[in-house]
């Protein structure tokens, strides 16, 4: 049997971690189903440029918009987009294949978390990405200390210090300067590994596999604690708020949205990680010391979950 | 008597409008009144940097949102954004006054509008810049017509050629890329004006005098004609899902809000822009030949509403 490239590995373990991920949710949810997109895409040199399935689960019990994306595309990256990364100012092939999920559920007590996890060759350097992080509306330590204790334990399995810094290079990307908060409690956030040439591929995939593998572990146990919490109207309305956070984050500073704007990607499948429902109010009013304003200090002021 | 500062004069100017702007919006909502907020700004260097009038009414009869800001600041400007600018990247010098507004009305019929018109010295240079663009839901080509009449009518006693001019470069400048459609059906924009120093500034200050006072004749007619039309849930659901679009463009495009973020401006006055409540729905439907289908189609290719 012949070794796959590490492209086709890549592209075969993000399609079975999609399907992994979606059957779980739907699981969770209990009414709602993944619908299903294939879709092409056509490279900026008007050729052929890969593809992606993106699966979508709308209006379901728990869940108000979960989308699950699998791509796998290449072609040629615009010449300022390779610079950003580092390359020569010059048009430069690229491959990229990944599963990028955001899941905004319905009651404000349940977080809404994101994942990608990320394989790209650019030019002669090929490097792995990725991170997972929630974001919570009301606040819950046990649900972030266990959120946290899943992200170290496959950390520790791969190298010691894997789980510190990644966690603080996701406080440090998760963060909106112009609110001086960062997007939810945090995670993990890594990219670039292997590109030094330093760091085997092999295994950083096997690294990129658990964690992919681990997430419904870290996940789904916080939304079967928090799916049946009672709430009202208020609590409802300061997640929509809050939402609006969410999408100043990845409209304004997120690499991934911008790569996929740039990258002429599929806008839906882009786009989809932006709230069913969102608010903005002028100077919202807050009370003091409200769970409100707990969640708000806890954003200002990143924590070690794990001490 | 002295003849008082460009500077002087602009800012004097700029809260004038403010006020007559306010005073008729508040009148033909007839429920709601603005609410007043000064503040003031340090500027990088952590001295004063100005500072301005932010006015919101909120939940009105007709708007459920409409912001109209003044301010006057100044201080040093970021290298970077001085570069942007066309300066040396250095840090430089500025003071900038200026009108913005955007009006989120409750009902889809009712379009929204946004203008603003601002002065500005960077380093030894001084121009002029602003416009007004009319973003409606359902369109009425009667209210569009109207809208463009009215800033032509104004355009053609200062230059015969700002209205073609000014109309092309709005159309260009709010436009959507990702989603190949200008945000509305276009209106004035420029920028720039006398920073050749060929363009008297005395002229240009009694063109953007008489926009500001036009205003109100340019939108009011248009909300008195709609506000009392019939709609359904399906108009409201159609206009959160456009107002979705406003926030892809002011987050992901507009200068006026990165120069704000970028110039430490206060975070809720640049972002009173955003609008009450939003949807992001993937992939909506749409019906073929309905009223949502035109407003896309004219969206997607831009017209001239006054031949």
């Amino acid at each position: 049997m012949t070794q796959l490239s590490m492209r086709d590995q890549t592209t075969e373990l993000f399609k079975a971690i999609q399907s992994h991920i979606c059957q779980a949710l739907e699981q969770v949810d209990g009414t709602a189903c993944f619908k299903t997109d294939e879709w092409k895409r056509t490279d900026l040199s008007g050729h052929d440029g890969g593809g992606g399935v993106t699966r979508v689960l709308a209006e379901g019990a728990v869940f108000e918009k979960a989308g699950v994306n699998f791509s796998a595309v290449h072609g040629l990256m615009p010449a300022d987009f390779a610079a950003k990364l580092g390359n020569e100012r010059q048009e430069t092939k690229f491959f990229a294949t990944g599963v990028s999920l955001v899941i905004h559920p319905r009651s404000p007590m349940v977080p809404t978390t994101h994942a990608n996890w990320r394989y790209i060759e650019l030019g002669e350097q090929s490097w792995f990405g990725g991170g997972s992080d929630l974001t919570p509306y009301y606040l819950f330590e046990e649900d972030a200390v266990h959120f946290h204790s899943v992200l170290r334990g496959v950390c520790d399995k791969h190298h010691p210090d894997y789980y510190p810094r990644f966690k603080k290079w996701c406080d440090e990307y998760f963060y909106l300067p112009h609110r001086g908060e960062t997007r939810g409690i945090g995670g993990l956030f890594f990219d670039y590994l292997g590109r030094d040439g330093q760091t085997d591929l092999n295994g950083l995939y096997r690294f990129v596999h658990d964690l992919g593998f681990a997430f419904t572990d870290q996940y789904i146990p916080i939304v079967e604690r928090r799916k049946g919490a009672e709430y009202g109207e208020h609590e409802r309305q300061f997640q929509l708020l809050r939402r609006g956070r969410y999408v100043e984050f990845n409209l304004l500073y997120d690499r991934g949205t911008h790569f996929g704007l740039q990258t002429a990607g599929r806008i839906e499948s882009i786009l989809m990680s932006l709230p069913p429902l969102v608010r903005w109010d002028y100077c919202p009013s807050m009370e003091a010391c409200s769970r409100e304003e707990t969640l708000i200090t806890t954003l200002k002021n990143p924590r070690d979950w794990l001490v």
